[in-house]
């Protein structure tokens, strides 16, 4: 029987104590759990084959398995990430925006954890190890809700979790696992606005819209990218086409691939069929609007793969090898086609002008807006922050990767010598 | 007939044009508000006063029909206000954690506007003018709801700004008012979530908690406070005294007047007697513990206005002359009544002992922990922000007082040169 009320009235007493800890106790528990995780791999591992076993019973995609696969090397990734996480810094405590006021009041910020964060997640278990190592550095109590797949694997790794904790005698609360795949569990959380101060979902679209519909607790809306980049005519287009692959190709199943390339006129008939070729042998299937298409028909490239866009096909998430190619008569409509179809996940430019260049970057206001590299940056890993929680496509809190800072607030503190409102 | 749809989609397409506008433009704007409120005055008044009429026609109190009044004074008030928003720095477009990755790749954050705002507001007709000027010199689009008591002023007000943004060649879409006091166009904006990004509630208890049950846009709950003061051992017990006044009395029907405070139990038997002294005249009453009765019944002040208190009224938001008084053993009790029953808004202790003032400065996690002041500092205007649309007492986004910045977000914005992410 599962007691969420409990669980939440427990995490809300551990918030405080963890709020109360140095950063040193935080970075111990951490690579006590790295630790555990090294010595203890077996039980890991066994607990994972038990959820593979499972899935491939139920006849999983061999992509979808493959996501929810533990081997050595992958919990070698996971052991360095939690170290790294270790190093970083603690920004609880950070003092900011300090000020003498004219009637001598003295007032700053000091950082301090959010308290006590909900994850709702599906698939992968090294989620379970992120969200759980980047939560006790910033000094938040976390209660997980891992998907049905690797139920097994969660369990092993949340015991790691708890080991560590009482090794390192801290209160086991500060990270709680509900074991149990009922969605009742889900909808009770989303309700649970006393004790759980943020709810980060992890999953596809259905789950984001459930909890936007449902949840009385502030949700942080993300990991949902369609993704454009535009060629500029005077982008290098050979570099042009080893971003596009990048972006498309080395993982088109993350909300960071790419969606949809938009070609300017001048350079479309030239560059549309050099980019069905750098790509097509890599089994990418192109959708081409009518534009598009006239260049495409004419090049000795063209072939199955290569077919008529829907009207619904910009402003789809493909999550596969499929991408959206369209041609623009210029920067401005680039970039009204951006903002009718972007996600404001990952939208960039490719592009030798940095006058076009600054032009696209003031007016594109996606999370993550890029000159001349990869969509595929969008990543708290890649972009300095050691880990991350969530991708943010949300407008408040945070945007983009979230990592320790994204998961604290600030409180204002304010020192007089017994002042008092004049009227 | 009301188009909420129209109205925010014309939000959302007027937003992006704000987004792009300089200070110049916007302070132009706000200033120009200002100098029509000063020519048009008698439209303004005229307006209020039949929304004046119509209270005392209602039977409303005295003391809420104030805080629907305006005057000519009150409206010199909102001038002054206005210019002084138009003086503050401009967040957006400013850049900051800029750095180079190790791979070269240049990346920074950029403040951007949110974009659109809903915001849902009970009497208080400066509030309209609060919120407009805030938003535009932030560059986002807002869409307003003001109660019945103030439908007719908030109509000439909002002309005024249409005037306004009319004279400065900007779109009028800028700030929308919800002309209705149908309860049914607050459900409806509440399930905005394409077009509006932020809705901020500006009412009672009952307006925030049908946000957060109903809403699909991220709330900013706040605005509730049950605010303590604890009077250590230590503390200098005349100031005290005068800082508990002003926390009470000043303007005892506002979020962050005091509700309760806690003496420490080795200076009660004075304190205790002299704070009803200090007050009662004032017409303040009094809510005691049994620790704080024994001590104010062996005083000759104790009279009719000193009763004891329920179980309920410790964590009561009194917004009257009221004032809940217990004993406490020490600081680490005061700490846990603080947690127990603060709403987290405004809370603090009076004392001469730094080490203790800083044990609960780090102890308590409220938007605004004092030492040595009154609670009625916890305002934009009076802690340098120059104004506000609501005062947090979320954890997310932005805590306290809000003002321009906690108007924005960011974007990371990323340079390569042709970047792509290895494998």
């Amino acid at each position: 029987m599962i007691d969420l009320d409990k669980m939440g009235q427990g995490a809300r007493q551990t918030a405080r104590v963890l709020a109360g800890l140095g950063r040193t106790d935080k970075d111990r528990v951490i690579n006590r759990l790295a630790d555990l995780l090294d010595t203890q791999q077996a039980r890991v591992l066994a607990a994972n084959d038990r959820d593979i076993a499972l899935a491939e019973a139920d006849g999983l995609a061999p992509a979808l398995i493959d996501r929810l696969r533990l081997n050595t090397d992958r919990l070698a990734g996971i052991m360095t990430d939690l170290r790294r996480v270790s190093q970083l810094e603690d920004p609880v405590g950070t003092i900011f925006d300090r000020q003498v006021l004219p009637n001598g009041l003295r007032i700053h910020k000091q950082r301090v954890p959010i308290g006590v964060l909900g994850v709702i997640y599906e698939s992968r278990p090294n989620v379970t190890l992120d969200v759980a190592s980047l939560a006790l550095k910033s000094g938040n109590a976390v209660i997980l809700r891992g998907g049905k797949e690797t139920l097994h694997t969660n369990r092993a790794l949340v015991s790691l979790i708890h080991e560590a904790l009482a090794d390192c005698k801290l209160p086991v609360e500060a990270v709680q696992f509900i074991n149990s795949v009922e969605r009742a569990h889900v909808l009770a959380l989303l309700h649970m606005h006393d004790t759980v101060d943020m709810l980060i979902p992890r999953g596809g679209a259905g789950l984001h819209q459930f909890c936007r519909e449902n949840s009385r607790i502030p949700v942080i809306m993300g990991g949902i990218g369609v993704c454009h980049l535009f060629v500029d005519e005077s982008a290098d287009l050979g570099a042009a086409l080893d971003v596009i692959h990048n972006a498309k190709t080395q993982r088109p199943t993350v909300c960071n691939a790419l969606d949809t390339v938009l070609v300017h006129q001048k350079i479309a008939r030239d560059f549309i069929p050099a980019l069905i070729a750098h790509l097509e042998g890599d089994g990418v299937c192109f959708r081409l609007d009518p534009g598009a298409f006239r260049c495409a028909a004419g090049s000795p490239d063209s072939s199955e793969a290569v077919t008529f866009a829907d009207a619904e096909d910009f402003g789809r998430e493909w999550l596969s090898l499929t991408l959206g190619v369209g041609v623009v008569a210029d920067l401005t409509q680039a970039i009204e086609h951006i903002h009718a179809h972007s996600t404001g996940h990952s939208d960039g430019i490719l592009t030798q002008d940095n006058a076009q260049a600054e032009l696209f970057v003031q007016a594109v206001d996606s999370a993550a807006v890029y000159v001349n590299a990869s969509t595929r940056f969008t990543d708290g890993g890649q972009l300095g922050l050691g880990a991350e929680v969530a991708i943010s496509t949300q407008r408040l809190h945070a945007r983009g990767p979230m990592a320790l800072e994204a998961l604290t607030t600030y409180k204002w503190v304010i020192w007089g010598e017994n002042h008092t409102r004049p009227d």
